[in-house]
């Protein structure tokens, strides 16, 4: 099964989510979590800062995978072709476990502070990507525009994924989701 | 000067929104504000439940008004026309000071918890537009793809507005960047 962690790292972050959608987040200590994953609750520190952290341990590397392709797509691209071709490297972090995407979203969505700290992580990638488009010398409102329907996309299209069957392809879903879009904002 | 709140409410609002910027938020109390405004503390939480919402009492009304705006527009509109009619519904009350709108994005923007609330009431303000367009009979995907992009379309265009000088026009800001993210988006 693969996990966005590998070793203990992995093992705990298993077993948080698999204690989350039983007992609820509030209900789960960090000692319960170290001792479902057979570990001591330092080990736990050793990688997470708190129990809200498991769920958000690939944030940044999200964030920066997704720089990385909006920066090295060609000088030519427009905005959207470089905000798609982040979309397209997201589904590399995003796609890779259906059944875990699915507990973290069920556990996030029961609980407000969870939903805060994802619309923040969402946002922190909006304005990643508006930078870095800005960067490639694109005016600051396209930027904007471009990165934050960008996230728009990512987020309607992960969550159709979400709810979906197992093996629907999250790349698919990004690139249909980015073409609807488009004939959405058209029609008017 | 027209402020949200007449009255009591007005007032505190604005010596609020003063003391926050002079002072910061952190450092001003309840009783400071109560103070500024010549009345009691006691008056303030018969307004306000605490410092932080005066900054957000008007979100409520503003939402309203745009789902009002959103559900009134004829069953021939599209989704993004639908949506549009709500931007600009939103505008009666995003638009109608300058001075107090800029003070209070300069307040909100140095203070990480305060911008959180600020992402969590656009998020509200999505999710109402995107379940108002599903009653309407739009597709679930469409209705939160117009829905989210709109309060994308809002969002650039109000701090546009607030960045600019004090007699721009709100309203052809929201329309003009509502046209600018077609162009944006179809540029692919």
């Amino acid at each position: 099964m693969a996990r966005w962690q590998e070793g203990a790292a992995g093992r705990l972050q298993a077993a948080a989510l698999r204690l989350y959608a039983e007992r609820g987040y509030e209900q789960t200590t960090v000692a319960d979590i170290a001792s479902e994953a057979g570990v001591t609750a330092r080990t736990f520190f050793r990688h997470y800062a708190d129990k809200r952290e498991v769920l958000f341990a690939g944030s940044e590397r999200l964030r920066d995978g997704m720089l990385a392709a909006l920066e090295a797509a060609p000088a030519t691209a427009t905005p959207m072709e470089a905000v798609a071709a982040a979309l397209d490297a997201s589904t590399v972090f995003l796609g890779r476990d259906h059944e875990h995407s699915r507990l973290r979203m069920s556990v996030i969505f029961a609980n407000a502070e969870l939903l805060e700290r994802e619309l923040i992580k969402m946002a922190s990638i909006a304005a990643a990507m508006a930078e870095g488009l800005r960067r490639r010398g694109v005016p600051a409102r396209d930027a904007s525009l471009a990165a934050e329907t960008g996230t728009v996309v990512l987020r309607v299209a992960f969550e159709q994924w979400v709810a979906g069957p197992p093996d629907g392809s999250l790349p698919d879903l990004m690139r249909a989701t980015l073409v609807r879009l488009t004939e959405v904002t058209a029609a008017r």
